[in-house]
């Protein structure tokens, strides 16, 4: 049977990308390695439009957002972490444990933070160091406007802008630069189209400075050690070179694709697939729906995993359940990097032969046929 | 040209492994991987020799010794960590940053430490709650002998025996649990023939306990994390999926090759290789030879840059180069994971033509025929 991964990481690897992975190996001191990661820092840059350094890590994303906190910041600096869900607590969690402190900011699941929430938490707090928020929480699908809460608290503090991007970068319009953020955080295995293992940190001007005086310790996920090797687009330890050199791969397709049309591509497939579902009678879970990822309730009657039990062995779809409090009652689609128009048609054909299998009423043909009307009749256009 | 890699990591990685990484991308949830993990973490215990958990970590060596550090210990415990080369000298850095607390046993580079040299110490420290030491230290080709280190150390004190493997693990016997050792860790991208970017961590009971207690703050390289997923054949963050596929791939190679014959395959070349170099008239660096990796002196006149340009552009061979004072002054031959006695007679072949090209006098032929000699007259029987 054909398999189909809709996953808000792992995602599909192209081809392409998987091949040049598959070549001979290369040493990371060799001038072949170091071409290669000269170009993969400049188009990183393009991915997250900035003219800062993006660091190459090689651990997973969560490992990145740590490489920051124990890099910026000292014990007992005050850090507000955003909590909207899975990720949203790991970033409280991990303050609490590095800087002994920190300012949870709890936000339901399903709904994003405001700007003016943050305000009021700046003014209540504002020897803040540090704001971290996620910019497309995976757990929940829900998706935060960070251009607002950037302008939000550059105008109420200085404090350090931290962007959670791991589910966001590629999918999401981010303007580092312009937009006047201070971290963002990917991970390979998100929009970037590739296996995990690398996380990707950009940092501005003020996060550097930070870095330059910030006393927790660190070694292996030391920002420093990375901006100094960074330099000579070199790495501090031995990096993950055949996902670097993937990575490559994958950076000359979004650029030969366009990161505006990258970003386009993810609203428009997100929503016909948002419409597909609700055609087919599911309600959406968020309220500020991400486009890198989709969830929905399971229709009352249908048990999560017999439904999915047909969804992936005999249609070959994986999907994301739900987590926590929702688990078995929701259930994520990713359409997150490598995906087009007819990927949304086949999922969501997918979910029509599974409630067809486990008689669930609903209208054959519904629920492509929406998917059609969206790209075609532009109801929702981009 | 056809390029040969003899570094000591990367390491060459054979074909059936680059093409099983080459597959589609599976979810790290998936009943499919989970097969996959569980059957890594068994093999993984042959390789170290071992019944207890070896923990797949998504980071490089070094990140897999700080995890022992960060997970092991409290602040102000006192670690003891010999160095006798570049990578000696991190994990020393590493105790001093994370515990506060490190003795450093300083080794001349090319020798390696004693029992009797570790015995002195942890009387001077009887405080000592654990030693850190390297097997096959990479920058001097220099070995340590384990099992009487191990053995020194358990009848003088109750400090937990932490071994660098990072180079030797799958090059040089090695029996976690008939040494009494509590804490091994190696790469991937070493003996095991893999690109890198997963750091494999092999934990005694004492070691296990003595995590449940430390007091170091962790969360991504938490071993604590990490030994909690392992129950259920899990990892605590989305890991390096296709190098975990890859890494299953070659266990089988080295399960099907036996690993006391892995051991004994290295051995072999490493004595045929030093042979060789010295049928060259080039000095061998160490007095205490790596399995994995030969460092010689260059000859008398031969100028390093114009050695490696040759060697490297008219013969496609690259070796490391000599490191910090040895800078210029040795190079290194490896050996280390997916070579045979056909890869050693061409290395020291290359060598000959390079010696040749730039004028150095030698007799030709003597370097691949002691290679031969080696091979055939088991002069260096194992």
């Amino acid at each position: 049977m054909k398999k189909r991964l809709f996953t808000p990481g792992p995602t599909p690897v192209p081809e392409q990308v998987m091949l040049r992975m598959a070549q001979p190996m290369i040493h990371h001191r060799n001038p072949e390695f170091m071409e290669i990661l000269t170009r993969v820092h400049e188009d990183l840059k393009y991915l997250f439009q900035t003219k800062q350094p993006v660091l190459v890590l090689t651990c997973s994303g969560t490992g990145g957002v740590e490489a920051t906190m124990v890099s910026m910041f000292s014990p007992g600096d005050k850090v507000i972490a955003v909590n909207g869900g899975k990720f949203g607590e790991r970033w409280v969690d991990m303050a609490r444990k590095y800087t002994g402190n920190c300012v949870e900011l709890k936000v339901e699941w399903g709904t994003s933070i405001q700007p003016d929430d943050i305000i009021a938490a700046l003014k209540q707090h504002p020897d803040a160091k540090g704001v971290y928020f996620t910019h497309s929480e995976t757990s929940t699908g829900t998706a935060t406007d960070v251009r607002a809460m950037a302008k939000a608290i550059r105008e109420h503090s200085d404090a350090l802008i931290c962007v959670d991007g791991i589910t966001a970068v590629g999918a999401h319009e981010l303007r580092f630069d312009e937009w006047g953020i201070d971290v963002c955080v990917t991970g390979s295995q998100k929009g970037l189209m590739m296996p995990p293992g690398l996380a990707l940190v950009a940092l501005s001007e003020r996060a550097i400075k930070a870095i330059e005086t910030a006393k927790l310790p660190s070694y292996y996920l030391s920002l420093k050690k990375a901006l100094k090797s960074y330099k000579d687009n070199d790495t501090p330890f031995t990096p993950a070179v055949s996902l670097i050199i993937g990575l490559d791969e994958s950076l000359q397709m979004i650029k030969a694709e366009g990161i505006e049309n990258v970003w386009k591509r993810h609203q428009r497939l997100s929503a016909a697939c948002r419409t597909g579902c609700e055609a087919l009678g599911m309600r959406l879970f968020s309220n500020s729906p991400s486009f890198a990822v989709t969830p929905v309730w399971l229709p009352e009657g249908v048990e999560w995993k017999a439904f999915n039990k047909v969804l992936k062995l005999e249609n070959g779809i994986t999907v994301a359940a739900g987590q926590d409090a929702y688990a078995g009652k929701i259930f994520r689609i990713s359409h997150l990097g490598f995906y087009d128009e007819l990927d949304m048609l086949a999922v969501i054909g997918a979910l029509e032969m599974t409630l067809k299998k486990i008689n669930h009423p609903f209208e054959v043909g519904s629920g492509v046929s929406a998917v059609m009307k969206a790209f075609l009749e532009e109801s929702v256009a981009v």
